[in-house]
């Protein structure tokens, strides 16, 4: 079945609003199963709103409206809807006692306006709102369904949970079932490139990846009717991930690096110290968003200057002279030390260049020394960064958790 | 000029992404005064991409495509919208060379598909994209005007900014200037509510208002052919906005809090050190995304046990003990002593209860302390936040640069 989602509203067009309706109605009908091959956002103007639908009706099977439902007068979408199957617009007397509750309950008087809603076309099932004031509606015409939402995510989605899922689910008997496999330190093109021969040859499952800083998201979707099925073919995949990326995937899941990694501290009980100079507490602030954290992590000390190095990190005024901050022997005292202040399992210690100052030809933006201390050895480990600031930052900081992963599950049992 | 978007990718029909390059556009070109008329989502799918492509050219101007120019195999847009053309792909010296020297930087192999990006439909213009490998083309076909943006929003605004923006201009000739004003410690309803009488009557010019977490941003947007005049109506507009919001305007511009308040520092060179506890490293982190933010930040703690705030903070035991990591005195106590460590004109510290875990009926999730301490003499603020663990420490976060930016212009001269 294939499915377009129109939003109509003028606020999207201007970019007042940014259309997560799109996103979730997308989400939730792929997962049943259905083919989501258009989005088309219009304006509160019915001529334009007409023309979309009648390309829509064209080529797709399943129609899903969201906006222009409510009670004012560029609300069109029904009006407009009813005109091009010839139908009319007929007061629903359920809808207009709920309607009547609604505002009493709010102890608000109802305008006029109000009533607008309470009119639905004829032949039309409704789909209550439990929420708000419009309903929603469903239309079945021409071989064609048609459900329209209100615009408000709040409405919109409870209407979807409560009617249109199992509305949908009683026409459909077929089962989609997705699995996740999340990369790090692999670019999106190497990863393809690794997976070449099974994109061109996809069909069920499919293979998709997706990319952002440091990371690389691979999913792998299956559709059919029989569950044991589906399950042995996405295993035969799993394996085939497991081979190709093996120390790459750090979740089995769409969870980020950071929450992996904090993730699998907690499950290992592995005690952490950090020590940032460029990356300025980002390492810190990532682990601590992790909620428990505080059983495996209790110190990070932000050393941007020499200064603090020297005074809260103990690192010899010699090594800062002779090497420089930013150095190999810096990054090593700066976790040596740090591991014997906290006396954690790993310690981890950054400092680099994160520009857009600070850069020379011996040492340019973007060099990093990493310094992983575990169960007392440092190993320190040099990388060079491309970006601006911040992005030499977050990728720093995400080698960093690609770093905490690896002597995790090399050198934790 | 009727303008319609056209974002390509199968990741935005299956949810997995969120299209925000299409509101990002929309209010661009909005304020341009370019008319954003539609939205049209399509995966890759060359068949697909193509119809949308023909009805797009009967019902728009200008059309802007965003996604499929990267080096994977469903990378399409240019590939259709160059054969629909019947234009050929030729390979450009100048992206290639790039595109090596783009590598080369990272110290990154370069696999082959890379090189796809290299071509572009004989005829077309480079938009150059200064940190991503894919750039921006340029198509005036059938007077028509076709941009294609690459997908990664980071990637396409800059682009847009510093090609686009001035390709458009040149092709208008109405003025459109807008000034921002950006409000802390204040909510959206309430800054509306100040605002209502003028929004209400809004013409010229217009006004929005958008909101994040601990900020709401104002835009004036004026338009017409005579400079001056525009600038005249505006002038009376910031008096309005002066008026009316004195104390809460943070910065005359898009800036965000952190970015003000680091600026500020700068600016008026104070010095600061953080000690943070249940904010975990973000308040530094996010003073250290500055640039040249290390004329005046050189420490920051991240004392989130016990074991730290006594060690490194030099808290005293009693004081944890008897009234509580989470407390005036010990938040005093942090604020005190790091001042005394760093030497810093201002010194800040936080510690609360950022949840999930850790609440209790006498401190419940969402308290925070916060300590302030101003050449030598500390303040302590208590709050209370509500929202889930993330939001605790942002919301702490935009409290404490408030405080900062508060401590700066009310005691500094």
């Amino acid at each position: 079945m294939k499915c377009e989602l129109i939003s109509v509203g003028t606020e999207l067009l201007v970019g007042d609003t940014l259309n997560t309706n799109a996103q979730y109605l997308s989400r939730e009908l792929s997962l049943l199963g259905i083919r989501v091959c258009y989005h088309t956002t219009v304006g509160d103007n019915p001529n334009r709103l007409e023309d979309v639908m009648k390309i829509a009706l064209e080529r797709s099977d399943l129609i899903v409206t969201t906006g222009g439902l409510g009670p004012t007068q560029d609300d069109l979408t029904k009006e407009v809807i009813a005109k091009m199957f010839g139908k009319k617009l007929v007061q629903n007397e359920k809808i207009k006692e709920d309607l009547l509750q609604f505002f009493v309950h709010r102890e608000f008087v109802m305008t006029e306006n109000n009533l607008k809603q309470t009119f639905i076309p004829e032949t039309a099932e409704i789909l209550p709102n439990p929420c708000g004031t419009a309903p929603g509606i469903l239309l079945r015409e021409q071989g064609k369904i048609i459900i329209m939402l209100p615009g408000p995510p709040r409405e919109m989605t409870r209407i979807f949970e409560e009617s249109v899922l199992g509305l949908i689910n009683k026409d459909q008997d077929q089962l989609v079932i997705s699995r996740y496999y999340n990369l790090s330190d692999i670019g999106e093109s190497a990863a393809e490139d690794r997976l070449l021969d099974l994109i061109d040859a996809q069909d069920n499952p499919t293979i998709a990846t997706y990319a952002k800083i440091g990371e690389v998201l691979i999913r792998i979707t299956a559709n059919g009717k029989d569950e044991k099925i589906l399950k042995a073919l996405l295993d035969h995949y799993e394996n085939i991930m497991i081979e190709r990326f093996g120390e790459n995937i750090f979740a089995f899941s769409k969870d980020s690096l950071y929450e992996a990694v904090g993730k699998l501290l907690l499950e290992k009980n592995v005690t952490i110290a950090t020590a940032e100079s460029c990356t300025g507490g980002l390492i810190a602030s990532e682990l601590t968003k992790q909620p428990g954290i505080s059983k495996v992590f209790g110190m990070g000390i932000v050393s941007y200057s020499n200064e603090a190095k020297q005074k809260i990190l103990h690192v010899k005024e010699e090594t800062l002279v002779n090497f420089g901050a930013v150095s190999p022997e810096t990054a090593q005292e700066m976790c040596d030390n740090l591991q014997k202040i906290s006396n954690t399992d790993l310690a981890v210690s950054v400092t680099g260049i994160a520009g857009p100052d600070g850069g020379s030809e011996e040492k340019p933006i973007g060099l990093v020394y990493i310094g992983v201390n575990y169960k007392g050895i440092t190993e320190v480990i040099k990388c060079h960064f491309n970006g601006d600031r911040k992005i030499v930052q977050q990728k720093t900081a995400n080698k960093v958790f690609h770093l905490i992963r690896k002597s995790i599950v090399d050198k934790v049992e």
